[in-house]
């Protein structure tokens, strides 16, 4: 029987337990491997009649998924109103994702999936983190830096190298040691979990045109050239800067596996526009396999049945293939 | 007869010239209007064996546009060497432009499609402005901040509020005044030019998720509600500021007519992941219409007969289209 896999449900009044149950429904069609969910079973009692089996310990989860959907039981006691958040959803958010964490580390479970949570409910209850990736990386002993958090659709890979941080602060963020380490960090995780020999990534300029040799903006020159030149002298295939804007058409998107931006939105804008229902967010560098789907907890649509579960199917299937590479690497001699 | 349009080719050396006769070549597939080429009919000759006919007077083009690519000669005497710009290919370029801009102002032709220009070797000639459309407004009499340049494929349209400066510099530039000037142009051209009767206008926000109520960046709470408050107090369809990553998929773009983004990147990223085959650029806030093939001269490709004509030919149609529009607004009583 393979290790299951560990998907915990985010908040509980946000779609992420109807995108677990609705994941589970689609199991065969996408030949999902065996999962459990973690976290109040009453979450999806409420929004879904399926066939659910309370377990408490992972190593129950495959023989009962062919049959019903597992939850190792986080609560069991939530009055969850969907679309309603609260203190008491967001600590049974963060109990869950704790449990699932652990249990991947501790082998139990094959790979981390994890659903949407409020980072607004979190934070009131004194969560501390700037996201899910940050968490993770701390509970399993890695510095949240070099953790690396990466979307990925059908078609395009994307890192963002500076994330949650005002725009104005982005110029004075970015740095040659911190391009180098991300792109490190992603050229090992490509290998790696995704099985890429000689990843090429690509690198998205600053400003508009890549700066135009200087004209519009100097960070090009100044740190993007000299990251990249680093890179390339490390024997990593790093290409670049190049004008954002034409780097995410079809063919562009051809010559690389991943393009490494330096905000936020010059990364989530291409893949959010392509790949809006069926892109995933994985963090690279951890000992662990982590994903999640790429988006929030919607939680305007909470309780309707209207959640489309493309995501959460795609990041649990994503981390299964991660995975098996990472388990087949494992056992190479 | 109908007035012809006026397709200024650009640099010679680029693949303007390329496009505009593949173009004429595609006029029955895409029932293109009548419209007469402004270049060094050389430039062509070197590059394709269709027929053309050079012209002195626009009013020659409608009668030949049926069999041949009318082309109202400027030079005839360049050298050129597809792929290699230089000053002379300048000189032609913007001479054809200042051409095809007169005689659309006086009426001559009904619209002004502009091919691409090297903007490094226009600046040698002692070009000054930062691109064709400030130009354009120029010569109609317009000042630059009130012309607007808007983005335009068949699923999305972008204004970018900010254009060819450094991404740190944009912070410090965004403004309510310049929001609200760019978005009423937006709104009124939207209505002149397109037939929107009550154009909608989004705005993306300048932080990621639109700066969380104020968690990530202020620029939100500080300009740009403001002045979405400001616009609709005015009776303009606007809202937002929306996160702009969650902005470009299909059921988003649903709900607007146009995006409104703050930088380059930001406005750019999508419609050319979109559209890169098939984007157009036009300027709203003349009193001529304007459009252009939204890409650049591509000289890595120039007379090596790949060049793909269809951004041409869509700005060819849309300037058509919103001539239309506007010569039936005239006509009303």
């Amino acid at each position: 029987m393979p290790v299951p896999l560990a998907v915990a449900m985010g908040d509980p009044a946000g779609i992420g337990p109807e995108i677990t149950a609705k994941a589970w429904s689609a199991r065969a069609l996408h030949a999902l491997p065996p999962f459990f969910a973690v976290g109040d079973p009453r979450s999806i009692e409420k929004i879904w009649d399926g066939p659910i089996a309370r377990i408490s310990n992972p190593d129950e989860a495959g023989a009962i998924f062919g049959d019903a959907l597992p939850i190792l039981v986080i609560g069991d006691n939530l009055e969850v109103v969907p679309g309603t958040p609260d203190v008491e959803s967001a600590r049974c958010a963060l109990q869950s994702l704790e449990v699932a964490a652990g249990l991947t580390r501790s082998g139990a479970s094959s790979a981390l999936v994890t659903g949407p949570v409020s980072k607004a409910q979190l934070y009131r209850i004194g969560f501390t983190y700037p996201g899910q990736t940050e968490f993770v990386a701390e509970r399993c002993g890695v510095a949240s830096e070099n953790a690396v958090m990466m979307l990925a659709g059908p078609t395009l890979r994307v890192v963002p190298i500076t994330v949650h941080v005002a725009l104005a602060e982005v110029p004075s963020l970015i740095s040659q040691e911190l391009i180098v380490a991300k792109a490190r960090v992603t050229a090992r995780g490509l290998q790696r979990n995704f099985g890429i020999e000689k990843p090429r990534l690509a690198f998205a300029g600053l400003n508009p045109h890549a700066g135009e040799s200087g004209a519009i903006g100097r960070e090009e020159i100044d740190i993007l050239i000299p990251a990249i030149d680093q890179l390339r002298a490390e024997g990593i295939d790093a290409v670049g800067p190049f004008a954002a804007d034409t780097m995410f058409h079809a063919r562009a998107r051809a010559g690389y596996d991943v393009a490494l931006c330096l905000y936020h939105d010059q990364a989530l804008i291409p893949i959010k526009t392509l790949h809006f229902d069926d892109g995933v967010n994985t963090t690279l560098g951890l000992p662990i396999v982590r994903t999640s789907p790429d988006h929030g907890t919607a939680f305007g649509i909470a309780g309707r049945d209207e959640a489309n579960p493309g995501a959460m199917i795609a990041a649990i299937r994503m981390a299964a293939a991660q995975a098996e590479r990472r388990a087949d690497a494992a056992g190479n001699p």
